[in-house]
């Protein structure tokens, strides 16, 4: 079988892992696939410095319009990042009929919809394993492996540097400032850490793992993110003592009246084993009608890790380059005439349980006056536990855990409660799962 | 597109569960793969009595030979079990160019090679997902997810059974006999619990793993098996005392030398995700050179949990139906012509650390005297704990934890060391795998 040729656009971190795996598995994947894979062309800003691609066999350019174009070309493997010129390139290669590999988490969720389109026109495969939790094989499970289940729900560890800051604030005591820090040094989190501490990052690979999960569209402007840099060093202890962890999941469920797409710091019960998942690693627990849970594990990030999902994407379409585009899995898992519209939940109509926190008076009857007002909006508390006050303070932290509730109701209990004379400040409020 | 017909061999709990999934997901089923999947010929002993197909619908018989060749039939789903009359179904199911699916574990383990070279000389698909871990989709992770790596090793907690009877011992200091009674009240454990309890059901499907791992012929006689009926109470705990969890399982590891292929206890740290995988639950953790570890968790038996299995490959073949066989993925994830004859290690040659336990006079030099024994085949011994005697008796229980070693030095080593004056009886030896 006559070999399968590359264009490479991008030779940063996860170019250079996946020219480096390409070249060092060549035979183990050609013992696999049938065909060599060859990189043929590749295109990044500064390429003359780079070591990985032999220049006697491989064309080196700084333009990406000249790989996109390579007549010789059959897979160009986007790994430049960002939304402008990736979408360009890729939309470019499309229209050329080269088939398309992405680690592009952000381009997908944002304009996924577009680029399938494109795609589905012009019979080609856009492959994105690599866009969500790097090396594990997620979309392929989603897509393939729980075919025959209807989805309920999933929720996600899907970005490292997150799990990073909040398994240091627990192992260590450590203050989310500080490790953020640290996680900045050691090269985890970018200079600007918005993406990854404030969930921009999780919001995009979450955003399609729903749409693989329920056959919707891709909606990233519809997924709820709420970041973890207001998690406190108390709330990490509290929930401790409770018997839960905090983690910054993804959650995506499937509901009566629609879809719940949200990325926001959650409790777990600690026996959870997505619950010991720790430092930068990633894991998926998907729940399915017929195989029940199921999770997946592995590192979400690093060149060779996001190399091997960037690989396993050009394999397949290696070995089904005969095959036509109406006999290959469709690009989200549901044929493109299934994909349905159903409503996305706003978060005031999210139901989940709740971890509180407040500064109370110490004096009888305060305690009192909140259950109540919860009680009267339908929500029972499961568990209290009072902190008592600090040298020279005469008010106490109360921590409270609700039972699961609409948001809008918890949200009217808590404006209500906020004004009682006994309370000080605001309700810390940290949503919780018990993922059973 | 035209429906997918399915003849459906065996209705039991397998059989049924496939059956009520392609029938309470059908319409979910068929947004995902664009046609209709209906089984139209169904085969069981006292079929009569099936409450889950309908008879208007399906045609009900008591003679696998009708469905398997049945011409209206595409995909032959065996759910019969056994070595004899399902193979000759099976056999029987490709001559007649039909695609088969199964669960079948054992069969593919002993007969695999035979079947897959007929399946290959007829162009048809044998798929066999639902055969190791039930729901896990492990198969499609290491012959497509993981494709780009070269495994380097892995270990999987792939009989939930055995895995039970484990997590009862450690969490309610129960005894082996005692919980494997319970296990085979709740029906976990066959009557005959030999196939669980003495690792050869986990044998199989490690066998099956071995050979998508590596491209090796599957050589399920060449399977190292020990089982957990000889594990008391007290390694249990003394495991435990040290920092890890003594779990059954089944590791394949490549080795200059050849391929490893062993079930057995195995001690594993307790911080690994793995080692916190309980119950009856499966886990198969992957360690492959560019992605590292992964880990692939869920239900590894149970009805529904397997048929999510089956379907999926069902929905495989169902969505490839107009795929030629050669481009299709490879039944063993290698081309034929790249399975390699790599040699498989004999027990002796396998390399690990282990747990020992002896019962030692409690005197001075004792410890000396098997340190040096040991030393002497260059085995270093990293912990020691000693128990102080038990009333009325003089001996010490003396546990060790040693370095990695080959297996013919440690056993040379504790030849010797059992021929002490001062050691009583035989040594316990449990291999132990750090797993990092």
């Amino acid at each position: 079988m006559k070999p399968v040729k590359i264009g490479l656009l991008g030779l940063g971190t996860v170019g250079g892992g996946t020219a480096t795996v390409l070249l060092r598995n060549a035979e183990e994947i050609s013992r696999r696939v049938g065909c060599r894979i060859e990189i043929i062309h590749a295109a990044a800003l500064g390429i003359d410095s780079q070591t990985i691609l032999d220049p006697a066999k491989v064309t080196l350019c700084e333009d990406g319009n000249a790989v996109v174009t390579n007549p010789d070309v059959d897979i160009v493997v986007e790994l430049i990042g960002g939304y402008t010129f990736a979408k360009d390139m890729v939309m470019k290669a499309i229209e050329n009929g080269k088939h398309v590999v992405t680690a592009n988490k952000a381009l997908i969720a944002v304009h996924g919809s577009e680029i399938f389109k494109a795609a589905q026109e012009k019979g080609v495969v856009v492959a994105y394993e690599a866009a969500i939790a790097g090396g594990i094989p997620i979309v392929k499970a989603m897509r393939e492996g729980l075919a025959a289940n209807k989805i309920q729900w999933l929720a996600g560890i899907i970005n490292g540097t997150g799990n990073f800051i909040l398994t240091e604030m627990r192992d260590k005591g450590r203050d989310f400032a500080d490790v953020l820090a640290e996680a900045q040094a050691l090269g985890y989190a970018e200079a600007d850490p918005t993406f990854d501490v404030e969930g921009i990052d999780a919001a995009h690979k979450l955003t399609i793992l729903a749409s693989l999960a329920f056959g919707i569209d891709l909606q990233f402007d519809k997924t709820f993110t709420e970041g973890i840099s207001k998690i406190t060093q108390d709330d990490v202890c509290y929930a401790e003592e409770l018997g839960y962890r905090i983690k910054h999941l993804g959650i995506a469920r499937r509901t009566e009246k629609g879809v719940e797409m949200r990325v926001h710091p959650t409790l777990i019960p600690e026996k959870r084993l997505i619950a010991n998942v720790d430092g930068v690693m990633n894991a998926v627990l998907v729940q399915a009608d017929a195989v029940g849970p199921t999770l997946y594990y592995g590192a979400g990030a690093g060149a060779e890790p996001t190399a091997s999902a960037v690989v396993a994407d050009i394999i397949d379409i290696a070995r089904s380059m005969n095959v036509k585009a109406e006999d290959k899995v469709a690009l989200l898992g549901y044929q493109p005439e299934s994909i349905e519209d159903t409503p996305v939940l706003a978060q005031n109509e999210f139901e989940t349980s709740y971890y509180l926190r407040m500064l109370a008076e110490d004096r009888p009857g305060v305690l009192a006056d909140i259950t109540r007002l919860f009680a009267d909006k339908g929500i029972s508390i499961e568990a209290v536990i009072q902190k008592e006050p600090q040298e020279g303070q005469t008010c106490v932290s109360l921590i409270l855990l609700s039972s699961k509730v609409v948001e809008k109701n918890m949200d009217e209990a808590l404006v209500q409660i906020e004004a009682l004379d006994s309370i000080q400040g605001s309700v810390t409020k940290i949503r919780m799962e018990h993922l059973g």
